[in-house]
């Protein structure tokens, strides 16, 4: 059973496309963890960044990815998402994967990849979502907070939830010591949320993302 | 230095009362938490519930602990507070835990008791406060939700946060499995967060409770 799944996974990779704007260390953190087989069937077929200048192509490049950069400056948001979306439609890109990308999708961009787009964002949601929610967990006097990887839906980092991980608060914190701790473990949720949705060994249950065949109990 | 804190703790000890309306299983852990030492020069001086079959008032008494019964049954709420704040200031009580104690309390029982009363509530705040918390959490589909001791203002679960404890969640997971697993940590974090109170080793910059002498950034 697991072994005719893996062997379909390997018939033919899934690609994922990554979305960046700045250095994209969690695409970074990704193609790390498809070389060293944590993301098993899948390749990063492009890496495609909303300003010329994102540090993170280059990086991209040394690994041997695509890169392209589609220049969001001076452009109405419409025409920049057809763009985005005729590129990653004629790669036959299997999953998106925001990292850092900065501009918000509109629901026809979202509609038209329904389900196959996923975003990490640097809070236990539905706690602090939208900006600087480091400093948000901080001001709000949390113990504990951490990351969220997440599909993508109309709302603002409000889609069903795929993988977290938790990072305790120090009380000398400032929102930069507390984004590089957990900035590591994104990497690590980033790599074990695509490495779930791929593998497809999981369920919708209204907005619970469970595996497979756990039980979906009618009572909760 | 802590030498004298101690001493200054046991040269009289302060009086706890904890507030029920059930069975008070936080109750009875903070009863268990000052009998075996885990707060420090503390005594449960009141038990104090609103319903006159409160199971928890047998366990406490049992204990050697005064109990009390407010019915707050087919009485105006005022009344029943003002009632229940003069039995606490009768008894020169320090500190106030609330332990599923179900009547919301007025902004004026607050102010009375400002900075003295406690609560616990079973999940991360900010996220799902109000009832029913954990199958909130359950059916939002996190992956991580918890519990939180926290003064109480005039707000729903929305006070400064003194402690929390993060608990898994199951894929199987229904609110009564989910809330005996958060109970268990809720009986730590509970003692946990009055013995901080009661050393008064912590100070409160903005609504973050952080030890005193901790690093309070003003980049934050």
């Amino acid at each position: 059973m697991s072994h005719e799944r893996k062997n379909e996974l390997n018939h033919e990779r899934k690609k994922l496309a990554v979305l960046i704007s700045g250095r994209g260390s969690n695409m970074v953190a990704l193609a790390a963890a498809v070389a060293d087989g944590r993301v098993p069937g899948a390749e990063i077929a492009l890496v495609l960044s909303d300003r010329a200048d994102a540090p993170g192509r280059s990086l991209a490049s040394e690994r041997g990815i695509e890169t392209l950069a589609v220049e969001r400056l001076g452009r109405a948001r419409e025409e920049h998402e057809r763009e985005i979306v005729a590129a990653l439609t004629e790669r036959e890109i299997d999953l998106v994967c925001l990292a850092g990308f900065m501009r918000l999708l509109s629901p026809a961009f979202v509609g038209a990849l329904s389900g196959r787009i996923l975003n990490i964002h640097p809070s236990l949601l539905p706690a602090f979502p939208g900006l600087d929610a480091q400093r948000q967990a901080i001001e709000h006097g949390v113990k504990f907070s951490g990351c969220t990887v997440h599909f993508v839906d109309e709302t603002l980092d409000g889609g069903a939830i795929i993988a977290q991980r938790v990072v305790a608060l120090k009380d000398d914190d400032t929102p930069a010591t507390l984004a590089a701790r957990i900035l590591t473990q994104e990497h690590e949720a980033y790599a074990e949320a695509v490495a779930l949705v791929l593998s497809g060994d999981y369920e919708l249950a209204g907005r619970r993302v469970v595996r497979r065949g756990a039980a979906l109990r009618s009572d909760v």
